[in-house]
């Protein structure tokens, strides 16, 4: 897979390559402003599941980016998008800061739907969802990160308790934002822009690289956030180019 | 494997075989009863974390079962018994109720051990398990059950957490409890019995008959507490016996 000369659309993880918690990556903003001159269209895509799209848009804003609600993609709205397609009745195990958003639970639920409720998880919300899926209902995943870096620390996402209820009831959740394909080609949907002629920029090697790439997207790989050293070597998930960072990506991007 | 003419122990499995809740199996008073009166050493196996060696005994004795404490080889004494032959420092994630049997956990911890919490599993409590875990200390579980019956229904055991641990950090725990070797190995052991001479009876396929077939042991499965039609036919285990219950499992042992 090669960088498309002049991309179609460039996709932009948030977290790890613009900002890292609340702080911006150095030189991030005005990146993007360059960026953004060039007419390219954007998306921005998340897999955080706690916080709702104002939100997000809340603290980007703060941090000096100028990104509209609309150019966001998070796995929360495709979440909805899904429910709403398929004329599901969720169970919601998911945070209360994202319930308006999704709507209300169902009392007779035809699927179990998970986002990251962090410290609102709880045994009894978890037993009440593994009931669920012994009867035979399909589990939805947000994402299934494995974990995030707060403020204080590395700190348990989505991913481990969706491990845990598949493990327990022995099922396999769908999952719903990044790796899945139709997260990254819903996003390219919206724009009409095909996946060869599209860059996506991440931090996290297999959820935005790789996903990016079984979606025949180029992924250029940054070295902040997740990033780790041995990144640059994996067997099984290319990057198109491993840069510094979100500034240099866009260089690359822009050729100069 | 067959079974022995003559065990020389027979390691019986708890819930499931002899009660199921807080019901005893129809018969299963009186079969132990019969089988003790042959003098054949006995054991009794228990995953159950949640509850101190004593409180299982309380709730045997009432149902009508003569058992000792000293009798009963639980994963909570085994892996107090692994902590203290290593000399770890223990961070515990287990439910208050074991929290004697078990001591205090270190403020400096050289290992995560976990057991099941039930309703005492928090996020906080997870979490932080979770950082020690990505500092390299390793996980210790009681047990990895699945899910257990409870009276309003089947709920979330000790597996799910240590699933969820597991994949969030990237590793494997080390198991204490069925169906771990040494766990059948040092209930024989205490009897110096050879497993080629002893028996388990067990109502689950993997953890109590794979478990003690790895370990060279003759197991009896009965249609009891988990059992499902489909484990007489698993490709991998093997009991040399199944039967309807414990009653018919002692007649066959007793050759009656």
């Amino acid at each position: 897979m090669q960088l498309p000369a002049a991309p179609g659309a460039v996709l932009i993880d948030l977290a790890g390559v613009l900002h890292v918690g609340s702080d911006a990556v150095p030189g991030a903003v005005e990146a993007l402003t360059r960026l953004r001159a060039t007419g390219v269209p954007l998306r921005f895509l998340t897999n955080t599941t706690r916080s709702p799209r104002q939100a997000i848009v809340a603290l980007l804003h703060e941090l000096g980016f100028e990104i509209a609600a609309a150019e966001i993609h998070t796995a929360v709205h495709a979440t909805r998008q899904l429910v709403d397609e398929r004329g599901l009745r969720p169970h919601y195990l998911i945070h209360p800061d994202i319930a308006d958003e999704m709507g209300p639970s169902h009392t007779e639920p035809s699927a179990v739907v998970i986002g990251d409720a962090g410290p609102h998880f709880t045994f009894d919300g978890l037993n009440q969802a593994f009931r669920l899926l012994m009867q035979g209902l399909p589990l939805i995943a947000m994402a299934r990160n494995r974990y995030f870096k707060e403020t204080d620390g590395l700190s348990l996402d989505l991913g481990a308790f969706v491990a845990a209820l598949e493990y327990a009831a022995g099922i396999e959740a769908e999952v719903v934002g990044k790796p899945a394909l139709p997260f990254f080609h819903g996003a390219l949907h919206e724009l009409g822009v095909e996946p060869a002629a599209a860059v996506l920029i991440g931090d996290d090697l297999h959820d935005d690289i790789g996903g990016a790439q079984r979606a025949g997207i180029a992924g250029i790989l940054v070295r902040t956030g997740k990033f780790r050293a041995a990144d640059e070597s994996d067997e099984e998930v290319h990057p198109v180019l491993v840069v510094d960072d979100f500034a240099a990506a866009v260089r690359a991007i822009l050729g100069g």
